[in-house]
């Protein structure tokens, strides 16, 4: 290996562990209003976008996160035709939604617009689908944009944030998730991610507790792999009005469009928890 | 958090990525005449085992581990009675092998001591079935212990060994594979961790390779979440003679003792590979 390599070392504390990279050089900087955006290459991970400092995605491993942040939900409400994205600067969710041919509309509402630009540069093949001409991506306040959306108007909701500190703070609690519920039909799917089921189920707990007094009564989380997020596992929560959550399995069969991790399979398989993870939610 | 913590980084050159963990001191460390075992106290995750720098288990995760090592096969063999767990020194694995009330006789071969009276000492509840009267603890040399083992004899061999560097090279070739195929009866399983899926495929490709030249027909690798090593993503693969995996599932819905992760939904959904992980092992 080239002596001009250097490790990279991202500290959790609410974790008590670090996760490291090799890297080759800085490709890119910037500091945009909200925060300072990082572009990384590695040696093995392709390339890494850093937010304040913080660990986003990498070319190697996203796939993960983005797949599982939108098929589980799309192939469980029963027809999925409006989709709203709040955060997501990065596309890649974007992109797997547009991937469903009965999406009508998606729309992408992150803050920050130089995520999308440091995307488009550094990470293209997340940006594929956002000439679809059902996308429309916004560079807004994402809370704003969910107080203001028309009731009774969404079929889902996607919160793909960093994570419940500084900006994203406001997409945690009960006042947010509460404008969801306004603009979501009474089928309506709302997802958040929701941190390591390893290490920070309590903070699953607590955002379940905020989406309940929002109005939601049925929740489902979903652990998968994510190697660049602190323990490596990681987890999606999706909530509903009242209804259960009714996969359709045989359309996800027969989805017709790739997928790196996500199947059918994989989904049935996270739907049932862990043991220890369903225990402490109260599942057990 | 206290001052006197520290952070400890563990550099994977493989996959060009890092793991650490805040600890708060050395507990204990050892030097046996094979390698070198650390015993450290961590904030969030318990005690950790280090052998030659190199992380082997947390009180908090290992749990990931050692039911996957050890329930799949168990829960795919129709009758297993005779199982031999090569290196596991740690006593993980043979604990969830004696949760299965057929098993008659469960022998562990690790030619390190020093790993078991560490374990004793720094992760007790891993060592709760050594007492067990169908346990029998050897320290020897693994790879001999196959040589020497009666042939037809065995129904499930499980290697529960560090990487395929140094020590435990030898429990990745042919020639050990042969005297595990040996061993087994017609109808037995071979275990061996298989590293991770997302950065060392090639290596389970090698892996199935070696016991494909061995005997071994048919294989399945089964990945898990495990967080403390490179990528947090492991794997075990399972190899047979000839049958096929047919899954006992009605057994391991009602197997009788708690598991933290294990589950048969769990089995199930790891036994259906990630599309991109199938492709590269020609399941696809």
């Amino acid at each position: 290996m080239s002596t001009n390599t250097s490790w990279h070392y991202e500290n959790f504390d609410p974790t008590g562990s670090a996760i490291g990279y090799r890297i080759t050089k800085k490709l890119d900087e910037v500091q945009s209003p909200f925060q300072k955006i990082e572009i990384f290459e590695s040696t093995d991970w392709g390339n890494l976008m850093l937010i304040d400092g913080a660990m986003m995605l990498t070319t190697k491993d996203n796939f993960f996160y983005h797949e599982m942040m939108s098929h589980p939900a799309l192939f469980t409400h029963a027809k999925p035709e409006n989709v709203v994205i709040i955060g997501g600067g990065d596309c890649g969710t974007l992109r797997e939604v547009l991937k469903h041919k009965g999406v009508k509309r998606a729309v992408q509402c992150d803050i920050d617009e130089q995520v999308t630009r440091m995307a488009e540069k550094w990470f293209p093949e997340l940006c594929e689908a956002n000439d679809d001409p059902r996308a429309t991506l916004l560079f807004d306040d994402g809370i704003a944009y969910m107080q203001n959306c028309e009731p009774n108007s969404l079929d889902i909701v996607i919160v793909d944030s960093t994570d419940p500190v500084g900006p994203a703070e406001g997409l945690f609690n009960k006042a947010f998730f509460e404008s969801c519920f306004r603009a979501l039909k009474d089928d309506g799917i709302l997802v958040q991610q929701s941190e390591s089921p390893l290490m920070l189920l309590s903070l699953i707990k607590e955002m379940r507790a905020e989406m309940g007094k929002a109005g939601f009564t049925t929740f489902q989380t979903l652990p998968f792999p994510q190697p660049c997020y602190p323990t490596g596992w990681w987890s999606c929560t999706l909530a509903r009005k009242g209804q259960g959550f009714d996969f359709r399995v045989d359309d996800a069969r027969a989805k017709g469009f790739d997928t790196k991790y996500y199947t059918a399979d994989a989904h049935q398989g996270a739907a049932v928890l862990p043991p220890f993870v369903a225990a402490e939610l109260g599942e057990g």
